[in-house]
């Protein structure tokens, strides 16, 4: 079909005013958070519709005629999930579900997709309550996209990842067809639980149009603190046995020295420039537990011959820690014209040989990997740094080799940014033949037709 | 294909030691801890096999010839999942799959899915880590049927249900191949969330003979307390109060009048037989927390009317409660000789009306409703007892109208038993059928010809 009927059509459906058709707005499209090659197709055009009767009416549509359709956020994703598109794809734009209801009487909130996941949770927190999920995007980015891609975020070692906070979906199947899966009851188990198939399937499976989410009381306080060692290893220790402590930190993050230098250029924070590792931690929970905890986990990096100690004395000064520290992409930027990051994790015990390992490949193929993440979960953030051609080639030797190894430790390739186009050339690798045919499978049952981000996870593995 | 045809190839792959093939024994399978109704055909064989690659014979076989399998554990599900079977049915017991290893560097256990619940707990407990769901069968259930139910249980309210413990599987899919999801990674993105698809599954997609368990710490300590109300609607407002005040009860159970007597009686633990409810309530955490925390709750019982309050003053004390508390079903076995029992669950706000609809429709039909149940999850367990043909049809009729109720105000049909056999009548009415659809075309994909555990949770439906 022509983009001039998929438009008319579209406008029928939502509204003149509501469709996005002029090439040069279409072209804001083709860019997110990543954006490393621009797709070599503009949508066909962008919608954004009002309800999920709107959705239905365009899925039924698409599905019809066969045309892609790629749900879209703030197109904060971070692993190509949204912008590479085929030929005559409709964007499906889910701006306009903005609702955030917090329902303090069943623990619950009620929101659209569209609705950007720090206002949930401020929303929230004017019920005393608490949505702990906090991608580094989370003043921005959308819940829809958190949820289609199961978003991490600093706080997830202790509170888990957005899955373990959706306890029900409204989604929009490829046939137009709109159902409820889950719902305000905790426990459910009335059949299979289509909620976690949807959440993390980026947009594959049908376009979530309303997101029933857990809270959690606020914790009463929170000390943050900073740990310096001069040498990775030993940072590495100790993590893994913070985590087996008995003390479960609500934050446990990781900085190595590119990073550390490079946040500190970028904030001016105070951070220590000559460590090796840096480990920003925060306890949270009752008031006269933080103490305690504290210090349980001070004693552990004493005994691993941290270099520098030091706690918190105000709630404002740990915020600057943590604004510093969500800085870290973006201060790796001013270092080099080109970066390859990713996000993959390791089994907490395996922490230490996953961050020599990138040290050695960095020296191996003469690249900067600069290195942050999520420590506590065994998942990191390195940052292949480079600017020629010659070094891009070995950025992505450097990368494959090190996707590689961490399969081959029980890790992953992708802890929280999802597969998206990037990832696809490990998922055999890491799955089997026989689980990615299983997921093949699931996928063809419900989209039969491939319009649902199509490419996105499965490449062209789906037409085989 | 006939039976000895099966026995033998089951010999084969098992060893003839492990496959039981007489009248006399296979009797037994059509046993469990619900039977309320025999099936009408023997299986063909039971068997036992020793690993996953034995499994991966038998399931090759079987779906070669599309025979019926229907894995099976300790046999005390409660929706009758596993012993409503098809002619030639083979009985796949995980017996053999005992495996017990906990990992505390990576505070997860790999367990095989014939480990007893209660072992985990205490292999776990070992090491100072905690296995948190604890189904009331825990002592004799397995991990395998606590997976196949996403089996809940007392702390769940605090901690959540088994599927918030599985991060990983090994499965055997119905075509043979043994694949694995998930792993060691707490967070892991790579595809679909495949593990909580077959968590939950009830045996329908395939035979998991691995699982990887996520461990916490131990709470360092906990604090048992009781308060009785001389109406139900105080002790709903009471739950409904305590949800939300920003502690969260490690166990907040519910006991309604008869309950209550009918315990007394089997236990004699000193339980207030006049009161209309009783709620059993624990703290568990830091240990200078513990007292703050039951504070809150003694105020709220207090100001809703508790006629009775006790605190637990030693863990013996508290053991004896919940030993007490545990006894509930078999306690009720005396009270008449037949009973149908549920595990329906409404949104917290709405406990106080799943618990006066259940008064009110024991009045009106003229049947006796004892009620327990993990009350802060909203989540009972309504006993319908009788003994007249009579009294029967009315006590179904009664479930009924009381199943469509719950589903009329956004509850479940089953929190944590699972769909079985019996609530497969209901599986419409609350899903809807689009939903239905999507589940059984992930069934259709998985299992194309149907082998596993056929006839639950779908019924005659795969047919049509």
């Amino acid at each position: 079909m022509d983009s001039a009927s998929i438009v008319n059509k579209l406008r029928a459906i939502a509204g003149a005013g509501n469709v996005v058709s002029d090439r040069e707005e279409l072209v804001c499209y083709l860019f997110n958070a990543r954006s490393r090659e621009l797709s070599e197709h503009l949508p066909a055009a962008a919608v954004q519709p009002h309800s999920a009767e709107e959705v239905s009416e365009i899925l039924r549509f698409a599905n019809e005629h066969a045309i892609p359709v790629i749900p879209r956020g703030q197109g904060s994703c971070l692993s190509d999930n949204t912008t590479i598109m085929r030929e005559q794809t409709i964007i499906l734009s889910l701006s306009n579900f903005r609702k955030i209801e917090v329902d303090p009487q069943t623990l619950t909130a009620v929101v659209g997709p569209g609705a950007v996941t720090a206002e949930i949770k401020a929303a929230a927190a004017e019920h005393g309550l608490f949505y702990p999920p906090d991608p580094a995007s989370f003043t921005y980015s959308t819940i829809g996209g958190n949820v289609a891609t199961d978003a991490g975020g600093l706080q997830c070692v202790k509170y888990g990842t957005t899955k373990s906070y959706v306890a029900g979906l409204q989604v929009v199947l490829p046939n137009g067809e709109i159902i409820r899966c889950g719902g305000k009851c905790i426990k459910d188990v009335t059949g299979y639980n289509l909620t976690q198939l949807f959440v993390g399937s980026e947009g594959t499976l049908g376009v979530v149009t309303e997101i029933i989410l857990k809270l959690i009381p606020q914790p009463e306080g929170k000390k943050a603190m900073l740990a310096a060692f001069a040498d990775v290893d030993s940072a590495a220790g100790a993590i893994s046995r913070i985590m087996v402590s008995g003390v479960v930190p609500s934050i446990m993050e990781f900085m190595d020295n590119p990073l550390i230098r490079a946040v500190e250029e970028a904030t001016q924070s105070g951070f220590p420039v000559d460590a090796a590792a840096m480990l920003l931690i925060e306890v949270d929970g009752a008031r006269n537990t933080l103490d305690d905890q504290a210090n349980k986990i001070r004693a552990v990096c004493e005994e691993l011959g941290a270099v520098h100690l030091h706690i918190a004395a105000t709630d404002e000064e740990a915020k600057h820690v943590w604004d510093a520290r969500r800085m870290s992409l973006s201060a790796l930027y001013k270092k080099a014209r080109h970066r390859l990051s990713g996000d993959p994790a390791a089994p907490i015990d395996r922490l230490g040989d996953e961050l020599r390992k990138l040290q050695e490949l960095g020296e191996k193929y003469g690249i900067i990997v600069g290195c942050y993440g999520h420590a506590g979960d065994g998942n990191v953030h390195p940052c292949i740094l480079f600017d020629t051609d010659d070094e891009r080639e070995r950025a992505h030797k450097l990368r494959s080799e090190f996707h590689e190894f961490i399969i081959s430790i029980g890790g992953t390739v992708s802890a929280e940014h999802g597969v998206g186009h990037e990832k696809i050339p490990y998922m055999e690798r890491q799955l089997g033949k026989a689980q990615l045919k299983v997921m093949i499978d699931v996928k063809k049952a419900i989209d039969p037709k491939n319009i649902m981000n199509p490419g996105c996870m499965f490449g062209e593995m789906i037409h085989e």
